[in-house]
């Protein structure tokens, strides 16, 4: 992960010509450039648009290519696994045992160590939570019981999982995040709190900012002395596989490999799932922790349901293989969201580079690039965009509460609409950041 | 719904003749019984069962027939339902238009009462009560902040629903079970308990009994004025399209208008799935229930899951089509389950009737034959069983906490073995119950 911060020049094809970042334009200036980019928007409001550029969601391009899946079974196929299972039919409650693999090698983590769920890891998530807060952790007491329940949201982070914490009543703390990770220093002070009972964490290509844990901060995490023993790490590896580039990837290590290495096998639960990988509403997913982990996890699971669709297992396990199988399907993943995010940051360096009034992300992978505007203005900008047609993911809902100190955090994220329409929000909206700013500029002056 | 009480002789081909019930036999001939009956029993124990009848679970045949299924969907299928919404993506919380129609004339009930769920419709009860326990229902205290909980539960009873509240330390009342449903009077009477919050129903075909609720129950059930505003009747319409004859069929009044009629549409949460229709591990399952209701269990769901497998829903909208379809569906899965239920019914009736040592229920539908023994034998029977290989669901499992007071009914679950498998484990069965009842009897001489 890169943050611009070179300043450069831009020429606008108007003919007018900005030599020197937003904030150091004297107020006439400022006006003059105020009545252009409102001209400009204006235009833009007139042409309709309805595009949606608010979600991580894959395209219909890249669902498309899974859907040699849907040849693997018919009428006559055999439905029984490697082991003899009948897919079909009730048991097996951690999933068949080739979902097991397909899964565990996907987060390196051996099969016996893993669950596997239905089609949304934000669902196992949930439901840990409300286990614990029902059940406690692993004979602790239930969080229900207790007067306060805390945990860590490094942010910018992911809305759906400030929106679990919020559900149950838990305080959430910010943690800033640095370009390697939270920031562990605070990590560590707060998990001294006995009722800080855990942290959110998107280790890889983490959402919104794209960057990856770095094994200091890994080996922290790892190593952490939580006062609480129900303390867990939520450690959602969403995007592991989910490179942009074939020469530049960053890499993460294996946490609970390193949690047990220090004798805290039991901190870290792993959540994952093929959403991005096969269908976005109708992958697999998992769960990766201790066999005591699992054991707790299973309590409940087996009051909760039968089993799984295993029959989705079998077809995922058939269609991928092996996690070669999966390597090589994320390269064709990659192909079609490599120009997308090409074209964002080419658009944003071209249009804002060197005017001072943002910085963004440069990702190798996952599905969100990051922009920070000048602070106070983010709420500002999403709303102008929405008013030309342009729904963007809301301001402020990559912190905990939807409350970002700063207004400053935008999440982009480039993966659903066309290289058109990309074209098109792109330049919609950095013009509604350079509109706003100048807006912004103008209050002081 | 009938149950066997006619007194009849039987003649064992063995030779030795009982002209009259057990109870009437005198020691000698008591002992002269036991030593043959076990005698049989070790030959039968030497054969190495392994025969498995403790869970309704579809044969492997049933799920055959719904193969064609995975011939709908392959690589060039264009995946957008009759709305233009693309299965494959995230989106639509409620499920797609057809599903929520299929599901709805399958219970009776207008699709915008109706949201799709997962594979499971336990899940869905599972995510109710734990709502209720973290939430509250529809505003009202959530059960973990109250210091008591109460369940009604109609016994005989499906064990996983008692599992569910016992898992949430819900206190379970037993209600008794008449031939037309639960004793009303009793359930009149108990919610005027302000802590009762629910009451679990298997209303037609219920499991284990097979029999269906009457319309006076059902009239009655929707005419409850429960004490608590927060309770709700739990109707969980497992078997609602699940019968065994053409000719001979039970029905059921649909609660939810019953309910509304009576102004209390916000009392009942119908749960139903199609687990037993298409794949018993990979069907798809909903709530129906009222607006409120639906927008209650939204504000949970929606930070649960973005969505649930749209393209198993498409999958089964397109294979089913309408209720037609369904019912001819199901129509095939009578011609499988009718030669077991019979087989096992003629066993019984062959060799314990008019024995005086049980009664059985004759299920026009659903996937039981429940089973009285003499008080104080369930137990031994099943033990019996299960030392000479045949697996019974465990005695008292139909009762609330594992607990059946006369230790006297034993579910038959004849859907999964073949006819072979049937005959052998049913003639296993009724020798143990003699077994057991001579036994039983002994004690007293």
């Amino acid at each position: 992960m890169l943050t611009v911060s070179c300043y450069m020049y831009q020429k606008d094809e108007g003919g007018y010509e900005v030599m020197k970042p937003y904030g150091e334009l004297g107020k006439e200036e400022l006006l003059a450039l105020k009545e252009q980019l409102s001209l400009q928007y204006e235009e833009a409001k007139g042409k309709g648009l309805q595009l949606d550029m608010s979600r991580g969601k894959p395209s219909a391009e890249q669902l498309d290519m899974t859907m040699p899946m849907m040849d693997i079974f018919n009428r006559d196929f055999d439905m029984r696994d490697e082991q003899g299972v009948d897919v079909r039919n009730y048991g097996y409650l951690e999933g068949i045992i080739g979902a097991r693999r397909l899964l565990g090698d996907m987060l390196g983590v051996d099969p016996e160590h893993i669950i596997v769920f239905g089609t949304a890891s934000l669902s196992v998530m949930y439901d840990t939570v409300s286990r614990s807060v029902t059940h406690g952790v692993m004979g602790s007491t239930p969080w229900c019981k207790l007067d306060k329940v805390k945990f860590l949201c490094p942010a910018p982070g992911y809305d759906r999982h400030f929106a679990i914490t919020e559900h149950f009543g838990i305080e959430m703390i910010t943690i800033p995040m640095n370009a390697d990770g939270p920031d562990m220093d605070l990590v560590e002070e707060y998990v001294k709190d006995p009722a800080v009972k855990g942290i959110w964490c998107v280790p890889m290509y983490t959402n919104p900012l794209g960057i990856t844990y770095s094994e200091e901060v890994c080996k922290r995490m790892a190593d952490l002395n939580p006062a609480a023993e129900d303390f867990r790490i939520y450690w959602d590896n969403a995007y592991c596989v989910h490179h942009l580039y074939e020469d530049k990837q960053d890499t993460l290590p294996e946490i609970l490999s390193m949690c047990r290495a220090n004798g805290k096998e039991d901190m870290v639960l792993i959540f994952a799932s093929t959403s991005k990988i096969s269908f976005a509403g109708a992958g697999i997913s998992c769960i990766a922790a201790s066999l005591g982990n699992l054991d707790w996890v299973k309590k409940s699971m087996t009051i909760q349901i039968i089993s799984h669709d295993k029959i989705n297992q079998f077809r995922h396990v058939l269609y991928f293989k092996d996690l070669d199988g999966i390597k090589e399907h994320m390269k064709k993943h990659a192909a079609i969201m490599r120009p997308k995010f090409d074209l964002v940051l080419e658009t944003l360096d071209r249009e804002l580079g060197g005017l001072g009034i943002g910085t963004w992300t440069r990702p190798l992978g996952g599905y969100f690039i990051s922009f920070n505007s000048m602070d106070g203005c983010a709420k500002a900008i999403v709303e102008k965009c929405k008013e030309a047609g342009v729904t963007m993911t809301g301001a402020g809902a990559t912190y905990p509460y939807k409350k970002d100190p700063h207004d400053s955090n935008i999440r982009i994220a480039p993966s659903y609409p066309t290289l058109e329409e990309l074209k098109i929000t792109g330049e919609l909206f950095v013009l509604c950041v350079k509109l706003v700013s100048v807006e912004k500029l103008l209050e002081n002056k």
